[in-house]
């Protein structure tokens, strides 16, 4: 279970509101890189683990560290909007910065919301929850959510260099770090596992033996001329696993060409679908 | 550009279709975790890649290989429909099997498909192009192709365990064996753009002496009563990125408590939000 | 900002596993009445919350008490999925019991998800964060919560009587005291703020001098032969408010039969569209 | 069953086009506060009333009008579209204003729409018909129709705030109007039904001797250091149903520290998850 | 504006009630085939139809009759929910068939909508207004009707074979008539428009001249090997439209190599991306 | 299965790069006309075919095009964002025409995407795979296909409208003509399957007897005062199928009021919907 405290994880400071900057800090509240996905992305991790308890208490603590920035995040964009322009009236013929500023503004930030943040990316798209990606395996898990901190301190960079308001900076050089640290956090997870060579492929519970070895440490070359052209780590010498050695093939039919039964009549395609040549004759038949 | 050939990348055979079968298969193909997903994932990297030329050519042709999966899913789904209960008209009272078969069927498979896969999961919830990961990042998209493979991998497995049709076997099998070695592939190109050591944190391309480097290698510790129950390989010794060092803090508030601003009296708040006592007095003079 | 203990807010115990249980319990995870919404409604309402810093509070204690409610909720479904039948192998022929719980199971509690929760509802439609309601005006936002609680508490009273298992008819006791709590708690700030007299219209900041009065107390009879067969307390009496009486009237149309312009030659509207007769002859002109 | 006559409601005038409050009014249209939601609440709370006919009957008469506010507001959007500039042809580079027309425009009202309005918020994201409630129960149902009728009004409000187009001030004071009466004519129904007494908590025909009554009427406060900053209505006093008395209790674990068991073999854990220290070894074993 | 008549436009009778034939009609209601698709399709065409009056008034016209179709089916599966087993208590463990019918039942029928219908598909995905499409075009809105229609009365003749109930045969053969008109209806105004010979290609208003002739009617073969396996009415003879000639083509690529410019820095590549053997150089000195 | 060819199917250049175009060609790759949607449609038609294998052939071929249809537009969209602005420092303040690009343009196409194109519409809602249509009937399918060409032509003339960018023009002038070859294509199908006569109603494979086939030529009038105020090809004449005589009849209820069952006390509505007046005495006693 869970406690609060009224006050801020770190600081929150706007210097110089700009509502369009509002919309931007958005995808990093409901985007799918944002923080909205790895809160409940970590929670719904923990709540369903089923391996060592060390993990659970891990990603418990780490999720609710990821609550602490939402609010954040909300706080800045609530701040952003303080002395938003709200009106159409005049402005849109006399002035063109305010009235880029009123098209560049999320219309959800003042219509629905009153000037405040809404869990939804920088397009007002709403945070859908099948982007809470959690596997019940734990290295698929951690990949994932190195994955979501990846692209996260990519975004979180992105709008650092956005804005030059000192207090927005100073907010997102700390929200930066912490990603610096949940990359190297979750992948570590699967360092103290072994690495990639216990690890890799995931599952590693799924013996190797049943899967159709023949092609898998191949490169499947699709180019229609078959010429080679990518070549690098993943074409030649051991794979990351040690269990094999990378090759390449060329893409080629080894299956049929396939055939579907008819459907049954209740499925009611048209007659001509049903019953080739014969088709048209029943139709005649069956509708007089 | 692309080109096709009719017959199927492996053979898909169904020795005996099993229409609940048909519904699991489709998280295979409209899942996050499936095929759809990975197909465009790999396309809209390759197509927006703006690095070395070479990971536009692996991108397209693992792309387009994945068309193919798709193609063998969605004829192994439309093959397992097949013979398939389409009536309810008096099974339901008189046959426990076939009225379990009906109710454990994709009602979409029959009603409006006419027995044939959908770009849906296997709850019938269609496929959502935002989980299509393109960060535009080399490092951020090869984790979020790791994962998908990953995940993809495992799920593909669970099927295997949940099918005894021979051909079904075949087809996971080789599946299974592609997601190896695409999980190999990605992860090999961080390996060949120097590993951990070079690509994290990403992105690497912000200089990390503008973050707020106090808590880049800290462990949050959010436990209530600060006791902290939780150690590993990423709470003390060096980074994996060989730029820091683990440590472990107890998480508290640094920031402080936020207080908004009335919003403007075009936002409409009641009144008794926007000026404390005094709100209902204004309230009476403004409506009379 | 937030902690965690790692225990569970009230105990949670399942003693016959029944995971078509667990599929009902989603509702209450990721259903629109469920613990998700309105966990992200108060923090959200908290976040943006400009009025008297009381409401900031005690929405931040209520949406952090509903996170453990997800938790607990989450684990009851883990519990209700041990045990549960993974493969379709040879029961599906042998044993309609057995078939219907499979049928009857949701796939991706098994399939992605490893035999745990999901942030979706019973049918396994994710949460979208549309529905997180804040509107910015206290009023408003309080009948929302209000609606949450009460449809929440429905829901959770079904999901009492579908079950027998002491466990869950426990813990789903504790969830109905909690909403019970909850709707007076939000409908108890109205009251607060004066009740109805006060509060309503919403919002209670636009003066009613500005609306069109006429129509502010009427209730439209849509009925096509003018018959009244509707009357309450919303059709005769003084309005709830105060400030005004019910009464009744036929709906008529008092606006004009719209006529819109055509549209600008960019929009290419068929020819015939643009300019009646004449549509067809200049059509041979210009593309000829 | 349905009647239509060609003609508005209330007249519907644009004085001044302007597209950008065309791309506002669509909040009204397809936002979760507008008239699409409301309009579909109303009839499929109607077409499954299994009460007093008198709310079949009432419901039926106001979803009704609902349809001819969508009808209003789809045409005042298409109105406003008239004459907007639909080309990035030169203006871009040449004038400001027009520039920042064209990006404030939502580009679907003329891409594939050609100048109408769209089931759509103001941010074009189309209406999802998850927002429409109908729990069944009358007085969920009541509270939840309030909340739309209230949020409504409040964003019709901010509408009418952001405009000086006569035409557009007429028709949005009318629909106030109208929102005031529909807050009143809903809640209404709770109090006929006598008020918060009877009604709540919701659903009234659940025992409350079932309820976990220790918790039933207690504010939980969630605050880390246990300090209780908020009181109000509903902290001490009798409650609004009168059938207990609010106080308050600092949130605590009452619950056990979660334990999963393991999961299957099939649901493919990795190794580690599954045996603890044993796990690599059984893995080796399972993958030779 | 509209008006109501509490009596339903064609009866709906239900003899034997069949929670599971309730969760099929389902696709009838919230379907993309299905009657909140075409109701709200034809209301959108008629609200922003900018052609002459009469296709305002026809499709206003059937959109009111469409409203009364959603309310059938809305009646019809309450209808069919009644009796409808709502609890797992013991059935599950005793009765097969009892436990096939919970299994397949749509649980948001009973869980959070008390049994009646919703807005939603049969696999309880929730209608999306996105299906709503009205383009400003006649002849593209009249194609997308009838599609509508086709695959709607696809749908209903699939619903008519999987019951054999007679009142629900009864009503099914009343809505698939309805069907039936409303094909010829809609491709009725293409031919009174001058069939495909005026109206195609849509949209008929844009200069062929403009488009790049040489393909305009080429059948492009993308088979890898060349061989062309398709011949019909499209690869040969005059086109529907009389303005040209079908031929075929072997796809090949016109186009070139697509080269995109590295990124500015502030998107935050990985270095390795933006500089090629450079970039590890840079970033050392960016970070230091 | 697929191959692939790194050149494009058709040049794509940009002259003069413009952010704000590149939001509007999104509508082209994620919009509901746009080639994702045909892509995806067609093939799973292909995938899902049980009629002559000629369709399937067909089907696959263009299919196959579309996705190089996708690979160009989102080449065009990373073409004109190259030079985008990405910072909100200091133009917002000084230059209007900065400021409207930024605020005119996709802010995903920035932060999350790094200058690259996403699989969206033009206002960022992700495409969604509802839209794939393939409903197992040929008929019905062709319609879907020719109203996507339509719809989906429409929009590229509008794009070729918004533009002068000779590149841009070219690459839509090529586009277009697609569009038309693919209209005539689908439709060309129905031709060959007999046309109208042949294939009305869809399916033709349901009797028609069996339908109520009073009302399956007669357009319903659903105007409150009875008047017709339309007529046209489908209101007189033989119908399109040769099948019927177009007629009009005003519409009327021919159904009951429906009233519907009291649910179970396990649904727990309120009591007073319940049992009527005896309601709140029964409530009175269950809850003591």
């Amino acid at each position: 279970m869970y406690y609060c405290d009224s006050r801020l994880q770190y600081p929150v400071r706007v210097e110089k509101p700009n509502p369009v900057f509002a919309k931007m800090l958005q995808q990093a509240i409901g985007g799918v890189e944002g923080e909205i996905r790895v809160c409940l992305q970590y929670f719904f991790q923990a709540w369903g683990q089923r391996g060592p308890k060390k993990y659970r208490e891990m990603l418990l603590q780490t999720a609710t560290e990821e609550i602490g920035h939402i609010e954040m995040l909300a706080t800045a964009v609530a701040l952003n909007l303080e002395g938003a322009p709200v009106t159409l009236k005049d402005e849109m013929a006399k002035d063109g910065a305010v009235a880029a500023v009123l098209g560049g503004m999320n219309p959800r930030h003042f219509l629905p919301a009153g000037l405040a943040a809404t869990p939804e990316n920088s397009n007002g798209v709403p945070f859908n929850c099948s982007h809470v990606y959690a596997s019940g395996n734990i290295a698929g898990d951690m990949l994932a959510n190195a994955t979501a901190e990846a692209t996260g301190r990519t975004l979180a960079c992105r709008l650092y260099e956005m804005t030059d308001d000192p207090g927005m900076k100073d907010m997102l050089a700390f929200l930066i770090a912490r990603d610096t640290m949940h990359q190297q956090q979750w992948l570590a997870v699967i360092e103290e596992l072994g690495g990639y060579k216990e690890q890799l492929p995931v599952p590693n519970s799924f013996p190797q033996s049943k899967e159709n070895q023949e092609f898998s440490y191949v490169f499947m070359n699709s180019n229609v001329d078959g010429s080679i052209n990518v070549n690098g780590r993943f074409t030649e010498g051991p794979s990351l696993d040690g269990k094999g050695t990378y090759t390449v093939m060329q893409n080629k039919p080894m299956g049929q060409e396939p055939v579907l039964a008819s459907g049954p009549k209740e499925a009611h395609a048209q007659n001509e679908q049903m019953a080739g040549i014969l088709g048209r004759v029943k139709a005649a038949v069956l509708s007089s």
